[in-house]
Protein backbone atom coordinates (compact mmCIF):
# COMPACT_ATOMS: atom_id res chain seq x y z
CA UNK A 1 0.00 0.00 0.00
CA UNK A 2 2.69 2.48 0.80
CA UNK A 3 4.37 1.48 -2.23
CA UNK A 4 1.15 2.53 -4.32
CA UNK A 5 2.56 5.93 -5.14
CA UNK A 6 -0.28 7.22 -7.58
CA UNK A 7 -2.58 6.93 -4.77
CA UNK A 8 -0.63 8.70 -2.40
CA UNK A 9 -0.52 11.13 -4.80
CA UNK A 10 -3.74 11.82 -5.38
CA UNK A 11 -3.62 12.30 -1.39
CA UNK A 12 -1.74 14.08 -1.52
CA UNK A 13 -2.81 16.48 -4.19
CA UNK A 14 -6.80 16.92 -2.64
CA UNK A 15 -4.80 18.80 0.37
CA UNK A 16 -4.62 21.79 -1.63
CA UNK A 17 -8.01 22.00 -0.88
CA UNK A 18 -9.25 24.44 1.84
CA UNK A 19 -10.12 22.47 4.88
CA UNK A 20 -8.72 19.26 3.37
CA UNK A 21 -5.95 17.32 5.95
CA UNK A 22 -4.28 13.81 4.93
CA UNK A 23 -7.00 11.86 6.81
CA UNK A 24 -9.98 13.74 4.99
CA UNK A 25 -7.58 13.80 1.55
CA UNK A 26 -7.78 9.81 2.23
CA UNK A 27 -11.36 9.26 2.33
CA UNK A 28 -11.79 11.47 -0.63
CA UNK A 29 -8.93 9.29 -2.57
CA UNK A 30 -10.82 6.01 -1.57
CA UNK A 31 -14.28 6.99 -2.35
CA UNK A 32 -13.52 8.04 -5.74
CA UNK A 33 -11.31 4.88 -6.48
CA UNK A 34 -14.11 2.63 -4.78
CA UNK A 35 -17.92 4.20 -5.61
CA UNK A 36 -17.32 6.94 -7.78
CA UNK A 37 -14.91 6.85 -10.56
CA UNK A 38 -17.48 9.08 -13.09
CA UNK A 39 -17.43 11.49 -10.42
CA UNK A 40 -13.71 11.78 -10.20
CA UNK A 41 -13.68 12.03 -13.84
CA UNK A 42 -15.89 14.41 -14.27
CA UNK A 43 -14.10 16.76 -11.69
CA UNK A 44 -10.71 15.99 -13.45
CA UNK A 45 -12.32 17.41 -16.71
CA UNK A 46 -13.94 20.42 -15.04
CA UNK A 47 -11.13 21.39 -13.04
CA UNK A 48 -8.84 21.46 -16.15
CA UNK A 49 -11.19 23.32 -18.06
CA UNK A 50 -12.71 26.02 -15.29
CA UNK A 51 -8.42 26.63 -14.54
CA UNK A 52 -7.97 26.73 -18.72
CA UNK A 53 -11.24 29.08 -19.15
CA UNK A 54 -12.33 31.09 -16.11
CA UNK A 55 -10.80 34.16 -16.39
CA UNK A 56 -11.46 37.64 -14.74
CA UNK A 57 -13.79 40.38 -15.81
CA UNK A 58 -12.10 42.72 -17.93
CA UNK A 59 -14.13 45.82 -16.16
CA UNK A 60 -15.63 44.64 -12.53
CA UNK A 61 -12.67 41.93 -12.02
CA UNK A 62 -14.58 39.12 -11.16
CA UNK A 63 -14.52 35.35 -11.74
CA UNK A 64 -15.48 35.17 -15.69
CA UNK A 65 -15.48 32.87 -18.52
CA UNK A 66 -15.66 35.79 -21.29
CA UNK A 67 -14.15 39.01 -21.50
CA UNK A 68 -17.24 40.55 -19.96
CA UNK A 69 -19.30 38.43 -16.85
CA UNK A 70 -23.11 38.32 -17.14
CA UNK A 71 -23.28 41.25 -14.23
CA UNK A 72 -21.56 43.62 -16.54
CA UNK A 73 -23.54 42.62 -19.52
CA UNK A 74 -26.42 42.49 -18.40
CA UNK A 75 -28.89 45.35 -19.47
CA UNK A 76 -31.22 45.35 -16.52
CA UNK A 77 -28.93 46.07 -13.90
CA UNK A 78 -28.61 50.17 -12.91
CA UNK A 79 -25.14 51.86 -13.55
CA UNK A 80 -25.64 54.43 -10.84
CA UNK A 81 -25.07 52.02 -7.86
CA UNK A 82 -21.58 50.37 -7.44
CA UNK A 83 -20.59 47.84 -4.67
CA UNK A 84 -17.19 47.33 -3.63
CA UNK A 85 -16.41 43.76 -2.68
CA UNK A 86 -13.04 42.12 -1.88
CA UNK A 87 -14.10 38.74 -3.37
CA UNK A 88 -16.21 36.97 -6.22
CA UNK A 89 -17.25 34.94 -3.28
CA UNK A 90 -18.68 38.34 -1.96
CA UNK A 91 -20.59 38.62 -5.12
CA UNK A 92 -22.09 35.89 -5.36
CA UNK A 93 -23.37 35.94 -1.26
CA UNK A 94 -24.62 39.41 -1.75
CA UNK A 95 -26.70 38.32 -5.13
CA UNK A 96 -28.07 35.43 -3.55
CA UNK A 97 -29.07 37.06 -0.24
CA UNK A 98 -29.99 40.72 -1.11
CA UNK A 99 -32.60 42.35 -3.92
CA UNK A 100 -29.31 44.50 -4.74
CA UNK A 101 -29.25 45.34 -8.32
CA UNK A 102 -26.42 47.68 -9.37
CA UNK A 103 -22.87 46.81 -10.63
CA UNK A 104 -20.08 45.41 -8.52
CA UNK A 105 -16.30 45.93 -8.46
CA UNK A 106 -14.09 43.28 -7.22
CA UNK A 107 -10.57 44.02 -5.77
CA UNK A 108 -9.61 40.59 -5.11
CA UNK A 109 -7.61 41.37 -1.67
CA UNK A 110 -7.50 44.46 0.28
CA UNK A 111 -4.99 47.11 0.85
CA UNK A 112 -1.72 45.76 2.73
CA UNK A 113 1.27 47.23 2.28
CA UNK A 114 3.27 45.59 4.16
CA UNK A 115 2.99 42.56 1.82
CA UNK A 116 3.24 44.78 -1.16
CA UNK A 117 -0.75 45.36 -2.08
CA UNK A 118 -1.06 48.27 -3.05
CA UNK A 119 -3.93 50.59 -4.87
CA UNK A 120 -2.97 49.33 -8.34
CA UNK A 121 -2.71 45.27 -7.23
CA UNK A 122 -6.44 46.35 -6.26
CA UNK A 123 -7.17 47.36 -9.43
CA UNK A 124 -8.29 50.53 -7.80
CA UNK A 125 -6.86 52.56 -10.64
CA UNK A 126 -9.58 50.29 -12.80
CA UNK A 127 -12.17 51.29 -10.40
CA UNK A 128 -10.94 54.72 -11.07
CA UNK A 129 -11.54 54.77 -14.50
CA UNK A 130 -14.94 53.63 -14.12
CA UNK A 131 -15.92 56.25 -11.72
CA UNK A 132 -14.24 58.85 -14.60
CA UNK A 133 -16.91 57.81 -16.49
CA UNK A 134 -19.45 59.97 -14.65
CA UNK A 135 -22.24 57.24 -14.26
CA UNK A 136 -21.92 56.24 -10.78
CA UNK A 137 -23.80 57.94 -8.22
CA UNK A 138 -23.41 55.73 -5.19
CA UNK A 139 -20.00 53.60 -4.62
CA UNK A 140 -21.36 51.25 -1.81
CA UNK A 141 -18.23 49.46 0.40
CA UNK A 142 -18.68 46.30 1.24
CA UNK A 143 -15.13 45.00 1.95
CA UNK A 144 -15.15 42.84 5.07
CA UNK A 145 -14.59 44.33 8.35
CA UNK A 146 -11.20 43.72 9.34
CA UNK A 147 -8.39 46.31 10.11
CA UNK A 148 -7.21 46.34 6.30
CA UNK A 149 -10.68 45.73 4.96
CA UNK A 150 -11.75 49.18 6.98
CA UNK A 151 -8.61 51.00 5.01
CA UNK A 152 -9.19 49.82 1.82
CA UNK A 153 -12.75 51.30 2.31
CA UNK A 154 -11.42 54.64 3.72
CA UNK A 155 -8.96 54.87 1.02
CA UNK A 156 -11.59 54.52 -1.68
CA UNK A 157 -14.80 56.23 -0.14
CA UNK A 158 -11.55 59.19 -0.28
CA UNK A 159 -11.21 58.39 -3.90
CA UNK A 160 -15.04 58.70 -4.52
CA UNK A 161 -15.35 62.00 -2.39
CA UNK A 162 -12.31 63.43 -4.85
CA UNK A 163 -15.13 62.65 -7.74
CA UNK A 164 -18.09 64.14 -5.45
CA UNK A 165 -19.72 60.37 -5.71
CA UNK A 166 -21.59 59.59 -2.41
CA UNK A 167 -19.78 56.32 -0.86
CA UNK A 168 -21.78 54.37 1.89
CA UNK A 169 -20.84 51.56 3.80
CA UNK A 170 -22.57 48.63 4.81
CA UNK A 171 -23.68 48.00 8.29
CA UNK A 172 -21.92 46.57 10.74
CA UNK A 173 -23.67 45.13 14.15
CA UNK A 174 -24.99 42.08 15.96
CA UNK A 175 -26.04 39.57 13.62
CA UNK A 176 -29.48 38.03 13.47
CA UNK A 177 -30.44 35.68 15.59
CA UNK A 178 -27.11 36.75 17.65
CA UNK A 179 -27.26 37.25 21.33
CA UNK A 180 -25.78 40.52 23.00
CA UNK A 181 -24.19 38.18 25.88
CA UNK A 182 -22.10 36.41 23.37
CA UNK A 183 -21.34 38.81 20.67
CA UNK A 184 -17.58 39.86 20.37
CA UNK A 185 -16.84 43.22 21.73
CA UNK A 186 -15.55 44.84 18.48
CA UNK A 187 -18.53 43.77 17.33
CA UNK A 188 -21.25 45.21 19.85
CA UNK A 189 -18.70 48.74 20.07
CA UNK A 190 -19.41 48.57 16.20
CA UNK A 191 -23.17 48.09 16.50
CA UNK A 192 -23.05 50.94 19.27
CA UNK A 193 -21.45 53.05 17.34
CA UNK A 194 -23.42 52.83 14.36
CA UNK A 195 -27.01 53.00 16.25
CA UNK A 196 -29.66 54.81 14.55
CA UNK A 197 -32.73 56.76 15.24
CA UNK A 198 -36.27 54.97 15.16
CA UNK A 199 -39.71 55.88 15.85
CA UNK A 200 -41.84 58.67 14.55
CA UNK B 1 -22.57 35.25 -11.97
CA UNK B 2 -25.59 32.95 -12.03
CA UNK B 3 -24.76 32.57 -15.56
CA UNK B 4 -21.34 31.61 -15.36
CA UNK B 5 -22.24 28.23 -16.39
CA UNK B 6 -18.67 26.62 -15.76
CA UNK B 7 -18.03 27.88 -12.58
CA UNK B 8 -21.08 26.53 -11.19
CA UNK B 9 -20.57 22.70 -13.14
CA UNK B 10 -17.04 22.65 -11.26
CA UNK B 11 -19.06 23.56 -7.99
CA UNK B 12 -21.98 20.82 -8.74
CA UNK B 13 -18.69 18.28 -9.19
CA UNK B 14 -16.84 19.14 -6.11
CA UNK B 15 -20.02 18.37 -4.09
CA UNK B 16 -19.40 14.13 -5.38
CA UNK B 17 -16.38 14.39 -2.68
CA UNK B 18 -17.49 12.84 0.45
CA UNK B 19 -18.38 15.19 3.07
CA UNK B 20 -18.88 18.29 0.79
CA UNK B 21 -21.81 20.27 0.63
CA UNK B 22 -22.80 23.18 -2.06
CA UNK B 23 -21.50 25.74 0.47
CA UNK B 24 -17.86 23.86 1.06
CA UNK B 25 -17.86 23.10 -3.04
CA UNK B 26 -18.24 26.77 -3.55
CA UNK B 27 -15.20 27.60 -1.43
CA UNK B 28 -12.85 25.14 -2.95
CA UNK B 29 -13.87 26.23 -5.92
CA UNK B 30 -13.10 29.82 -5.71
CA UNK B 31 -9.92 28.75 -3.44
CA UNK B 32 -8.56 26.67 -7.09
CA UNK B 33 -9.69 29.75 -9.02
CA UNK B 34 -8.25 32.64 -7.52
CA UNK B 35 -5.30 31.29 -5.00
CA UNK B 36 -3.88 27.97 -6.77
CA UNK B 37 -4.48 26.98 -10.54
CA UNK B 38 -1.09 24.55 -10.25
CA UNK B 39 -2.94 22.79 -7.39
CA UNK B 40 -5.88 22.77 -9.71
CA UNK B 41 -4.23 21.16 -12.89
CA UNK B 42 -2.20 18.80 -10.70
CA UNK B 43 -5.29 17.51 -8.82
CA UNK B 44 -7.34 17.43 -12.23
CA UNK B 45 -4.03 15.04 -13.55
CA UNK B 46 -3.66 12.69 -10.86
CA UNK B 47 -7.59 12.21 -10.66
CA UNK B 48 -7.54 11.02 -13.99
CA UNK B 49 -4.68 9.11 -13.86
CA UNK B 50 -5.87 7.56 -10.58
CA UNK B 51 -9.37 6.65 -11.82
CA UNK B 52 -7.65 5.20 -15.43
CA UNK B 53 -4.80 3.49 -13.37
CA UNK B 54 -5.75 2.39 -10.38
CA UNK B 55 -7.75 -1.29 -9.99
CA UNK B 56 -7.45 -3.94 -7.77
CA UNK B 57 -5.17 -6.61 -6.45
CA UNK B 58 -5.82 -9.73 -8.11
CA UNK B 59 -4.70 -11.83 -5.16
CA UNK B 60 -6.05 -9.39 -2.31
CA UNK B 61 -8.28 -7.15 -3.77
CA UNK B 62 -6.75 -3.93 -2.45
CA UNK B 63 -6.07 -1.08 -4.89
CA UNK B 64 -3.30 -1.36 -6.50
CA UNK B 65 -1.56 -0.09 -9.83
CA UNK B 66 -0.12 -3.37 -11.35
CA UNK B 67 -1.72 -7.06 -11.00
CA UNK B 68 -0.30 -7.95 -7.79
CA UNK B 69 -0.45 -5.12 -4.91
CA UNK B 70 2.79 -4.01 -2.82
CA UNK B 71 2.02 -5.93 0.04
CA UNK B 72 1.27 -9.20 -2.07
CA UNK B 73 4.56 -9.06 -3.77
CA UNK B 74 6.70 -8.07 -0.36
CA UNK B 75 8.90 -11.18 -0.05
CA UNK B 76 9.16 -10.05 4.00
CA UNK B 77 5.61 -11.05 4.88
CA UNK B 78 5.06 -13.88 6.18
CA UNK B 79 2.12 -16.32 4.44
CA UNK B 80 0.69 -17.73 7.98
CA UNK B 81 -1.44 -15.24 8.95
CA UNK B 82 -4.39 -13.66 6.63
CA UNK B 83 -6.35 -10.39 7.89
CA UNK B 84 -9.34 -10.33 6.45
CA UNK B 85 -10.72 -6.18 6.17
CA UNK B 86 -13.43 -4.81 4.15
CA UNK B 87 -12.24 -1.84 2.00
CA UNK B 88 -8.49 -0.83 1.46
CA UNK B 89 -8.63 2.06 4.05
CA UNK B 90 -8.89 -0.43 6.54
CA UNK B 91 -5.33 -2.29 5.59
CA UNK B 92 -4.25 1.47 5.36
CA UNK B 93 -5.35 1.87 9.04
CA UNK B 94 -3.69 -1.05 10.43
CA UNK B 95 -0.64 -0.86 8.55
CA UNK B 96 -0.02 2.17 10.32
CA UNK B 97 -1.23 1.26 13.78
CA UNK B 98 0.33 -1.92 13.91
CA UNK B 99 3.04 -4.40 13.73
CA UNK B 100 1.48 -6.85 11.62
CA UNK B 101 3.51 -8.39 8.73
CA UNK B 102 1.15 -10.86 7.62
CA UNK B 103 -0.80 -10.83 4.44
CA UNK B 104 -4.37 -9.10 3.68
CA UNK B 105 -7.28 -9.93 2.11
CA UNK B 106 -9.90 -7.09 0.88
CA UNK B 107 -13.61 -8.09 0.81
CA UNK B 108 -14.76 -4.49 -0.53
CA UNK B 109 -17.80 -4.80 1.20
CA UNK B 110 -20.08 -7.15 3.37
CA UNK B 111 -22.61 -9.83 3.24
CA UNK B 112 -25.66 -7.87 2.72
CA UNK B 113 -28.87 -10.15 0.77
CA UNK B 114 -31.10 -8.21 0.92
CA UNK B 115 -28.87 -5.63 -1.04
CA UNK B 116 -28.00 -8.60 -3.59
CA UNK B 117 -24.17 -8.51 -1.57
CA UNK B 118 -23.84 -12.47 -1.36
CA UNK B 119 -20.59 -14.53 -0.94
CA UNK B 120 -18.91 -14.11 -4.57
CA UNK B 121 -19.82 -10.56 -4.38
CA UNK B 122 -17.04 -10.32 -1.93
CA UNK B 123 -14.74 -12.28 -3.03
CA UNK B 124 -15.11 -15.40 -1.22
CA UNK B 125 -14.78 -17.94 -3.97
CA UNK B 126 -11.23 -16.35 -4.01
CA UNK B 127 -10.80 -16.27 -0.55
CA UNK B 128 -11.65 -20.41 -0.44
CA UNK B 129 -9.22 -20.78 -3.48
CA UNK B 130 -6.32 -19.06 -1.05
CA UNK B 131 -6.83 -21.17 1.96
CA UNK B 132 -7.27 -24.13 -0.20
CA UNK B 133 -3.60 -23.76 -0.64
CA UNK B 134 -2.54 -24.78 2.63
CA UNK B 135 -0.53 -21.93 3.85
CA UNK B 136 -2.71 -19.63 5.87
CA UNK B 137 -2.56 -20.82 9.61
CA UNK B 138 -4.58 -17.78 11.41
CA UNK B 139 -7.36 -15.70 9.71
CA UNK B 140 -8.12 -12.65 11.20
CA UNK B 141 -11.15 -11.19 10.80
CA UNK B 142 -11.36 -7.56 11.15
CA UNK B 143 -14.44 -6.90 9.61
CA UNK B 144 -16.33 -3.70 10.96
CA UNK B 145 -18.32 -4.28 14.26
CA UNK B 146 -21.80 -3.95 12.25
CA UNK B 147 -24.89 -6.49 12.28
CA UNK B 148 -23.29 -7.23 8.82
CA UNK B 149 -19.71 -7.39 9.57
CA UNK B 150 -19.99 -9.66 12.21
CA UNK B 151 -22.03 -11.87 10.28
CA UNK B 152 -19.49 -11.91 7.42
CA UNK B 153 -17.33 -12.57 10.04
CA UNK B 154 -19.23 -15.55 11.07
CA UNK B 155 -19.69 -16.60 7.49
CA UNK B 156 -15.92 -16.47 7.00
CA UNK B 157 -14.93 -17.99 10.24
CA UNK B 158 -17.00 -21.27 9.01
CA UNK B 159 -15.16 -21.43 5.87
CA UNK B 160 -12.00 -21.25 7.84
CA UNK B 161 -13.26 -23.93 10.27
CA UNK B 162 -14.10 -26.34 7.34
CA UNK B 163 -10.78 -26.40 6.18
CA UNK B 164 -9.10 -26.67 9.84
CA UNK B 165 -7.86 -23.29 10.24
CA UNK B 166 -7.88 -20.72 13.34
CA UNK B 167 -10.03 -17.92 12.82
CA UNK B 168 -9.59 -15.00 15.36
CA UNK B 169 -11.69 -11.93 15.69
CA UNK B 170 -9.93 -8.41 16.53
CA UNK B 171 -11.16 -7.40 20.12
CA UNK B 172 -13.81 -5.19 20.38
CA UNK B 173 -14.24 -2.91 23.68
CA UNK B 174 -13.66 0.47 25.56
CA UNK B 175 -11.15 2.28 23.53
CA UNK B 176 -8.70 3.36 25.00
CA UNK B 177 -8.88 7.00 26.83
CA UNK B 178 -13.02 6.23 26.29
CA UNK B 179 -14.48 6.40 29.70
CA UNK B 180 -17.07 3.89 30.48
CA UNK B 181 -19.85 6.43 31.63
CA UNK B 182 -19.78 7.59 27.79
CA UNK B 183 -19.21 4.93 26.02
CA UNK B 184 -22.33 3.02 24.14
CA UNK B 185 -24.12 0.16 25.54
CA UNK B 186 -23.44 -1.94 22.79
CA UNK B 187 -19.55 -1.70 23.09
CA UNK B 188 -19.77 -1.84 26.83
CA UNK B 189 -21.83 -5.07 26.50
CA UNK B 190 -19.39 -6.46 24.08
CA UNK B 191 -16.55 -5.36 26.41
CA UNK B 192 -17.30 -7.51 28.92
CA UNK B 193 -18.17 -10.40 27.27
CA UNK B 194 -14.44 -10.35 25.68
CA UNK B 195 -13.38 -9.81 29.48
CA UNK B 196 -10.01 -11.67 29.61
CA UNK B 197 -8.29 -13.28 32.98
CA UNK B 198 -5.61 -11.10 33.90
CA UNK B 199 -2.57 -11.46 36.51
CA UNK B 200 -0.66 -14.51 37.07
Amino acid sequence: MTGNSLLQQLMDSFCCLPGVGPKTAQRMAFHILERDRDGGRRLSRLLVQAVDNIGHCQRCRTLSENDLCGLCTNEQRNDVQLCVVETPADVLAIEQATDYRGRYFVLGGRLSPLDGIGPREIGLDQLAGILAEGRVEELILATNPTVEGEATAQYISDMAADKDIQATRIAHGVPLGGELEYVDGGTLAHAFVGRRKVGI
